[in-house]
C-alpha cells in the first residue's frame, strides 16, 4: 500500500503557492458585471427575486412572463431600484415566443451569457386518477420541453460569447413527490435529468448547466426546518451558480429547502 | 381539480412587492464581515484556498494543520495579503487538540461562527483485501469521528453567538467509490450522512450544516469535464454556504466536479 | 441516553416467535400463480424476457407491441414452451390502443393484477442541438405520458381485485445521462419520478409501483462490470417485485447494471 | 440523427430467439440449493427471518449472534422446521470471533457462498451533543468496520468456490437521518458506501455485493405506507439478491420501506 497525497485525491488540491487569485478582488464585488441574463417566469416570486439579484450583482437582465402588465410592473419596480432591467412578454411553451425572447435579449444587450429557466405552468392539484392526457401534455410541454428548447435557442448566442451558464428551476418535489401533484412532481424530476443531460452535452461549448430545487412552505417535515423559505433564499445561489466562482460546478442540483429531506 | 399558485408551491414564492432587500447592499460586498471562522486542514490545497477566501470575504480565520511549520507558512502567506488570519497546530483526531483549537479561536476572536472541517488522513491506496483493522481505525477516526466531535465542541460557541454554519469537506468518492480507495471512499460517504444528521440535530440551535464534495483530477469521465479543478473552485461555494445568502440551505452536499457523474 | 432495541429500529424486527410463514411453501414455488399480467413492449428483448418469466412463475400473461407479426411470433414461442400467454397489438401512445389493451386483458383473464410498462420509442441518437420539438413530443408522449395513462387505465381493474403491482422499465440513463441521448435520458429520469409519484398516490388502493433501471451494454465503466447484461437479468427482479415477497417494497428503483455507477 | 434499437440501448436486449432458459426450471424452485450461507445477527428479527428464508430456499445456513442461548434457540427453531441450519456465537466486532465464525462455516459446510451482514450494535438514542467518543467508536467498530473486515475474511473462501454474494443490512436511516439517532444513521450511510466500494473491488473475484435498507415502523410519512413492515418483508429480497436471478445486480441498495421517501 502506498499513500497518495491530496494532490492526487483532493480533487483540486495543489501546492499553496500555486493558489491563484482568480476569485478575489473586483470580480467578486460585482460577480456578474457585464453579463447579459435572461430569466423566464420572472415577474413574480422566485423568478423575480432571481432577476433582481442578478441585476444587483451587475448583470443586465431581461425579465419575462406571459402578461404584459406583469412585465411592465416588474420592470418598473426593478428600474426604480436603479437596476439594468428590461422586459418582454413570453409564453415559453410557444416556439415563436421563445425565438422572440432570444432575439429581444440579443438586440437589447448584444448577446446572452445567462439563462435562468423558471417559467412553469400552474400545477393542477388532484388525485392522479383525475389527471387527463391534456394536463400531462400541458405540464410536460411547458415544464420540460420548453426549458429544453429555450436552452437550445440560447446556446448559439452563448457560443458566440465563448460560453455561458444555464440554471433550471426545479423543486424539492423532484425528489419527494407531493401528494396530489403527480404530473408537477414528475415534470420537476425530469428537469433534474435535463440538467444532467444538458450539462453533459454543452460542456464542450463551455456552457455550464445547473439546477435549483426550492423547498416547500409547509410539510410534515417542517419540524426540521428552522423557518419558511423566501424568494430571496433562491436568488443568491442562482447568482452564485452563474458566477465565475461556480466555474467547476455543472450538472448539479442544489436544494434550497431548509433541511427538507431530499436525496442523499 | 383546482389550481394552486406559485404561492403554495414554489417553495418560497411571494408577491413581488414583498421581496425583501435582505441580500442586497453592503452585506454582500463582504458577506462574511465580522465572522469568526475555523478551518481545519487549511495550510495547503483545498483547505488553504477556503481559508483564504473566507478571509477575503471578511472573516477572521484560524487556520490549522498538524505541523507548526505549515501553519506558520500559511499564516505568513495570508497575512502577507492583508488578510485577518491566525493559526494553530491541531491534529483533529486528538481530543485535546480539538479542545485547544476551539479555545484558541475563542480567545483570539471571541467566538466561532463558521467551522470548515477539511482535515483528513492521507488515504491508503490499495486493494480492499490489503486494508487492515488499523487502517480502518485511523481513517474512521480522523475522517468521520473527528469532524463529528469537533462540531460538537464548536456548537456551544456557535450557540453563544446565536447560531452558525458548518461545512464538511467530503469528496466525489462519497458517491462513486474510487478503485483501491475503499476506506477513504466509505469515510467520505459517511460524511454525507453526518452532514444530514448534524443538520437535523442542529437546526434548533440555528446552526446550518452543509457538505462539499470536490471532484477528481482525472477519471474515465474526464471527457465530460471541461477542465481540471483547482482549489479555488472549492472556495467560493464554501464562502457562499457560510454566508447569509445560504440561510435556507442546510443538510445539502454540493458537488464541485466539473460534471463528474454523481447522484441524481 | 437510552438504548432502543431492534424492535423499534430495525424497521421490521420482531420476536423470532412471531415470524410468519407468509413467504414459505407453495406460494414461493409459483410466486405469481393465478395472477393476470399485462406487459407492454414485450415481443422482444427485455420485455419478452419479463413476460416469459412472469408466465414461468405462474402468471397468465398478455404480451403486446406495435406489430401483429411480432406479437404472433412471441405468443407462439411462449405458448410453445407451455406457458399461459396471449397477445394483442398495442401502440401505448394511442389512447384507444391503451383502452383496447386493458379490455382485452380483462376479457381474457377476468382482470389485471400486474402491469409491466416497458414500451418505449426507439431513441434518436444525436447532439442535443439537433433535437426538434417533434422528437421531444414523441419521446415524452410514449415514454412518460403513456406509462402514466396506461397505469391510470389499469388501476380500476386492479382495485376490483383488491390491489396490484406495477413495474415501470426505466434505464440507468435515468441516473447518468447518455451522450447524444438527451431526450431518451430525460424521459427515463422522469419515470423514476413517476414511479415515486404513482407509489404515493396508489398506496391507498393497495397498488405498489416500482421501477427497473437496466444498465448498459458497454461504457467507460465496463471495467467495473463483470459481464454484459442479458434480458433475463431483468426478468427475475420484475417477477420478484410483482410477488408477495415484495409486498413492502414500493416507490423504489432497482438498478440492474452489473455495478455501473448510479445514485448512491 | 439515427435511431438505435433496443439492442444497443436496452441494456440487455437481444433477439427473442437468444433468450436463454437460464433462470427457468428447477434452479428457481430452490434458488439457493447447495449454497453455504453465513448470516450474522440472525437469532432474532430481520436476521432471523433472512436466515430462515435462505434455508427455505435451499441453503445451508450458519446463524450467529453474541449469546449462546439465543443461538441455541434460533437453531432449534429452524431445525424444528426441517431446515439445514447450524449456529455459533460471534461478536462481529472481535477479530478472533470473526475468524472463528468463518472457520466454523467452512468446517461445517466446506465453504461459503453467501454472507449476510446484519449484526449491529444497539443504537444509543439521544441528542448529538450527548454522543461521546466512546459511542462513536463502538458504533463505527461494529456497524462499519466489522462488516468490512468480515467480508474481507470471507472473500478467500468465496474465491475458492468461484465467487459469491454479500448482502449488507443498512437502514432507511442511511438516507434520511433519524432524530436522536445520529451515529446510528451515519453508520448506516457508511454501509451504502461500503457496499458500492466492495462491489467495485470484488467484481473481479466474481463476488457481488448489495445492500438492504429496511424502513421504519412509524414515522411522519406513515400516511404513505400501507402497513408496517415485518421481518419477512426483508427476507425475500435478500434471498433474491443472493440467487442467480440477481447475477447482474451488484453495488445496489434496495429499500424495503413501504414507500418511505428515500433517495430518488
Amino acid at each position: 500500500m502506498r499513500k497518495v497525497g491530496e494532490l492526487l485525491l483532493g480533487g483540486c488540491a495543489r501546492m499553496w503557492k500555486s493558489v491563484h487569485r482568480a476569485s478575489s478582488g473586483v470580480a467578486r464585488r460585482d460577480p456578474l458585471a457585464n453579463k447579459m441574463a435572461l430569466v423566464t417566469g420572472s415577474t413574480d416570486g422566485i423568478g423575480f427575486a432571481i432577476a433582481r439579484r442578478l441585476a444587483q450583482d451587475g448583470a443586465h437582465v431581461v425579465v419575462s412572463s406571459r402578461k404584459q402588465q406583469n412585465v411592465d410592473r416588474a420592470v418598473a419596480a426593478l428600474q426604480g431600484e436603479g437596476l439594468s432591467v428590461t422586459g418582454t412578454v413570453c409564453h415559453v411553451g410557444k416556439s415563436e415566443d421563445r425565438e422572440r425572447l432570444v432575439a429581444t435579449a440579443v438586440n437589447l444587450h448584444g448577446g446572452i451569457d445567462i439563462l435562468v429557466s423558471n417559467a412553469a405552468v400552474s400545477p393542477f392539484f388532484g388525485d392522479i386518477m383525475d389527471v387527463t392526457e391534456e394536463m400531462w401534455d400541458k405540464i410536460l410541454d411547458v415544464n420540460v420541453k420548453a426549458p429544453a428548447l429555450l436552452t437550445k435557442a440560447v446556446v448559439p448566442e452563448m457560443e458566440k460569447r465563448g460560453g455561458g451558464s444555464v440554471v433550471i428551476v426545479s423543486s424539492i418535489a423532484a425528489y419527494i413527490p407531493l401528494p396530489d401533484l403527480g404530473p408537477y412532481s414528475v415534470s420537476k424530476t425530469a428537469l433534474v435529468g435535463l440538467t444532467k443531460s444538458l450539462a453533459l452535452e454543452l460542456a464542450k461549448r463551455n456552457i455550464r448547466v445547473n439546477c435549483l430545487a426550492p423547498g416547500l412552505i409547509k410539510t410534515a417535515s417542517s419540524q426540521k426546518i428552522s423557518r419558511l423559505g423566501k424568494p430571496e433564499d433562491c436568488a443568491g445561489i442562482v447568482s452564485f451558480l452563474c458566477s465565475e466562482d461556480a466555474s467547476y460546478i455543472t450538472g448539479e442540483t442544489v436544494v434550497v429547502g431548509g433541511g427538507t429531506p431530499s436525496h442523499l
